[in-house]
């Protein structure tokens, strides 16, 4: 019982996910994402609580997932270069595994009420500080030069805008992606 | 008379931006812009015609304008990283200067009803169009290396993502921040 309550949230986040992707969060009525999951207004509401609550988990659960994964790339024995590709692969395929929910996340963030948005937020802010954490690592190691903090955030720019444009099945795997992006940007960050 | 009509109409748009910026396009009422102008809400119409079309401008103009400029820059006979480094502070220059409308083009312009979000987007695959010319030209001159052509969305996504970050007022100018996006750049496509 648990479980299959635990799978209609699933089924829930990742349908409400969908249509706030498509129409925005606040273009899209609570009745529609009823209508998706075939569910009724108060089951759902049953479920998720609020509309309010339903984005905040659609937002925080992916980036989380992102964030523990991160802090387990970086906890391990290897060179910042590394730690950075592992990073980058690891950027690139949540956000083509869960496109809608990131895109969802890059938008619609700021209509989260307080606390919840801090929240958000601040698992965005860590995954940053996992970063620049190895990238400050490169720099003490003697393998990148001194950089200014603004390229951490232009880094994580790079791959976190590809959520306008990357597609499941393109040309490039989320991978292959990531692997160019990095041939670019760690040959301009390396000492030299 | 035609001044104060165009005045009046900028000061709208500069007003719906900022409203749209905030609390997303679906979640501003035009009564809420015509709150903020001033003006009421049938004279409001009168200048804007639509909600729609309110969008279109408001994402458009500022897109149209950098275009202008970016297409000015890559016609001038200098080499292919000072172009670069050109169209650089330019994109972040105008994501600085206008920021609530960029805020808009690229969290809303999904909201935009064909054929004026084809429009829109034209504006933006003409500028990326734009970078990768200037990116070719570099290639062809020996001073760039043969690049995948997903490296032009990273690099123009390392601009465009600052839309999240960037203050008007912050610790480095927009130009300055451009440069040391430039500095990682242009060490990372250089041939070696």
């Amino acid at each position: 019982m648990a479980v299959r309550r635990r799978n209609q949230k699933v089924r829930i986040r990742r349908a409400a996910a969908r249509l706030f992707a498509k129409k925005g969060y606040a273009g899209t009525g609570v009745e529609e994402i009823s209508r998706a999951v075939g569910i009724g207004r108060g089951a759902l509401y049953h479920h998720i609580g609020s509309k309010d609550r339903l984005l905040f988990e659609i937002v925080t659960l992916p980036a989380l997932e992102a964030l523990e994964e991160a802090e387990r790339i970086v906890a391990e024995p290897i060179g910042a270069e590394e730690k950075l590709r592992r990073l980058s692969r690891l950027t690139m395929r949540t956000i083509a595994a869960q496109l809608p929910e990131w895109t969802v996340f890059f938008r619609d963030i700021g209509a989260l009420r307080q606390p919840l948005r801090r929240e958000a937020l601040a698992a965005r802010d860590a995954f940053e500080q996992v970063w620049a954490g190895a990238i400050a690592q490169g720099v003490a190691e003697g393998t990148f030069r001194e950089l200014d903090p603004i390229v951490v955030k232009g880094m994580l720019g790079m791959h976190n805008y590809a959520h306008v444009w990357i597609r499941l099945r393109g040309r490039l795997t989320p991978e292959q992606i990531a692997d160019e992006f990095c041939e670019v940007l760690l040959s301009g960050i390396r000492a030299t």
